[in-house]
């Protein structure tokens, strides 16, 4: 793997906790920053989807990358989410992250209209670039399909990193499907993969992947960060295959049910902390009955 | 059908136009709602999927909609979109909506998030119906599948019904299936049911449904309209069939190529106006070829 790939490690799609009144708990939201950060984590994709970020308006989604960066989370250990659906809009997220040094951010695809043409997308992406104006602006962008429905297909990405040398710089694949990431390590070199389900960061590295941003890691950054530090020491293998098998169970765990609800009841209960159990509409709570079968498992 | 039923009529979903900048023209937007009324509409479902809307800005959207109002459009012909990914964000824009008098809104369910509950559509609903706090809100449900992923069920909208009444006053039905429109009539007598396809206007309206929101209407606005006034005079019917006859034609003709892209051609052409033909990505204007095999046509 090349040492040149940016962004590279682990990156926690951290979870945002709220308050009574379903407002992001930015104080709480930092201390599990450094907490992350602090198990090993090499950044923060804050507002990603596992971060409900796109149920948050834009002040909310601003407040919460400020308090971060008050709060001593460093400007590059941030991967914020800046793509939503108006152009104008992720114009001004990315403008805000790179006014308070944030030059790396985690561009989503438009994703309201359906049935884009590359040439749609490749518009898209083009004016959020130009309009931002900023020779510092790194972008990872965000395949995520399920959510979506917009594949960044293969031929869209090697037009953007032609058309913008260096900008873009990652991709986000959340769509679960390894080959479509081993296929962008060996079309993309120089890009920097990032696996968006946890069980996949080890294959992936092994096939000269970046790293990941992913859900679990709000649970397991620690095992994560050892199997990015690791996974190519021969004798480490065992210790490796051990922190793997966590993950994987961690994962599974917080599948049984609706994931993000799982991840938050799962997280609440490691730090004796129901505040983390809340979440925003149309996410939900899991049920009581849903929160004691996840916490017996 | 029920003269009660609110909102009733020919309501059209009016395009946006650009400036050279893509940002949206509040002049020659005014300027459009006038005329689409001087022609019959009885009122302007602005900032739909036609509009664009998700494609702007919380400020761009309210900026449309004070200039509709300080242009002469009376708030009660006004029907906006306020429903985005965001709860907060739809509470903002709804709140805008009443503070300016105007009490209906059309409102999408939260678009981002797949594989919703109705369970998370009702909560998401609900916080909105309960953070606007505002006894004068009405609100036309929004189904369109085939954008969101998130259909609408007949139970969500039974329950929305009976936990808020006479706040859910109406639906547009946007997924292009009669028989849900035909099934929402006979299910919930006192729902507005609006088709969004303009050839659905006439069957509709004699299953007793309400109306319409749709995008041809941009372009055929007074046969909409005649349709709606006369569709049940024995005396009027050659006329009605005729004026159905060129709705059908102008919305094939506005389907052979991307119908945004086509609708903003042929309102150039009429008006002779090429500032029609910018959209905003990822929607894009039809390229020379398209242009000149739509309007040869």
């Amino acid at each position: 793997m090349s040492q040149t790939l940016h962004p590279r490690g682990v990156f926690s799609a951290a979870l945002t906790p709220l308050d009574a009144d379903l407002m992001p708990d930015n104080a709480r939201f930092v201390a599990h920053c450094l907490r992350l950060l602090k198990e090993g984590c090499d950044g923060i994709a804050m507002l990603g989807t596992t971060g409900e970020a796109n149920s948050f308006s834009l002040d909310e989604r601003k407040g919460l990358l400020e308090a971060a960066i008050q709060g001593g989370v460093k400007p590059d250990q941030l991967l914020p989410g800046t793509g939503v659906a108006a152009l104008t809009e992720t114009v001004a997220l990315t403008k805000h992250a790179l006014s308070h040094g944030v030059n790396t951010v985690v561009m989503l695809p438009p994703f309201y209209y359906k049935g884009v043409s590359d040439d749609g997308l490749f518009a898209s992406y083009s004016e959020v670039i130009q309009r931002v104006g900023d020779a510092k602006l790194r972008v990872v962008l965000y395949h995520i399909p399920q959510m979506t429905s917009l594949p960044l297909s293969f031929a869209l990405i090697a037009r953007l990193r032609a058309a913008y040398p260096g900008v873009f710089c990652g991709i986000k694949d959340s769509a679960g499907d390894f080959a479509n990431m081993q296929g962008l390590v060996k079309e993309f070199p120089g890009l920097a993969v990032l696996a968006g389900a946890d069980p996949l960061l080890l294959p992936l590295l092994r096939e000269g992947g970046a790293g990941c941003i992913t859900a679990t890691s709000n649970l397991v950054a620690a095992d994560l960060a050892f199997v990015f530090h690791n996974f190519d020491k021969p004798e480490k293998a065992a210790e490796v295959d051990a922190a793997q098998a966590r993950i994987v169970a961690a994962r599974n765990r917080a599948s049984r049910f609706a994931q993000m609800p799982s991840l938050k009841v799962m997280l609440a209960a490691k730090l004796g902390d129901q505040n983390w159990t809340r979440l925003r509409p149309p996410q939900l709570p899991l049920n009581a009955e849903e929160t004691a079968a996840l916490l017996a498992s």
